[in-house]
């Protein structure tokens, strides 16, 4: 999958809380006021968990953020200590929607969880975004069940 | 939600290995062989990532494993930094069934996850597991895509 020229996915960075990272994240749901020290100490614990959180974004030609993901890596006792990879907070910004950068990201991040060693990519989405997924390679397996404390 | 006379809950221990634990995970889905060296890895692996990794079991009167349950709390940037609990790798021995202990597993995580400050808790089952955990408070949020390498 190729990105518009002058577009680049990396991994996040410290310095991208200045840099649309946040606003972002705006378009997919409620996200509030985040201090830079809030930020900073989230970084942190990405960071120190290295194994586990892997925050990637895609960058436009003036090199701000247009799309952000996550891949968690969870180790588990079955599939022989396999792993799954989750893939959390998709998002593109408005004004960079129908450029492939969702399904890049998402493309990317399941390529990295088989590349880790992953036995499988799960990810819950909406009924409104199957047919995206499918597109990516991905199956419906199952239903997303929550219970929330907000 | 109360255990039958003699049962516990409690956090996994490393001497588990020696415990049931490994086959109460049986029932849920393929395991594999697991050495005791490949289960101390993973252990440790949990332990060094405590903030992250919450993993339970149920024993009986005689102290053996009889359920498992894992909570993992993710910690995001949305929802002001929120975290949020998944429940994963819920599991009841075969000849313990019908003694609540996957609905006390379940309702404990949830708790846990609620103490430590989560927003919500996710889980991804089966169609078939729907009414249990609806029983539970969890309602229907979302599908769960999925991409296997295996």
């Amino acid at each position: 999958m190729t990105l518009p020229e002058g577009y680049s996915l990396r991994k996040l960075k410290e310095s991208d809380y200045d840099n649309q990272y946040i606003d972002t994240l705006k378009v997919l749901t409620t996200v509030g006021e985040i201090s830079s020290s809030q930020f900073s100490d989230l970084f942190k614990h990405w960071e120190a968990n290295s194994s586990i959180y892997h925050p990637y974004v895609i960058t436009n030609s003036v090199g701000s953020v247009v799309s952000t993901g996550m891949l968690l890596v969870e180790k588990k006792l079955i599939h022989g200590c396999g792993s799954v990879g989750h893939i959390e907070d998709i998002s593109v910004a408005s004004s960079e929607q129908g450029k492939r950068l969702g399904s890049t990201m998402v493309a990317h991040l399941a390529e990295l969880s088989k590349e880790l060693g992953c036995y499988k990519v799960i990810l819950d989405c909406s009924e409104h975004n199957v047919k995206f997924y499918e597109k990516g390679g991905f199956k419906n397996e199952g239903v997303e069940m929550c219970k929330r404390f907000d």
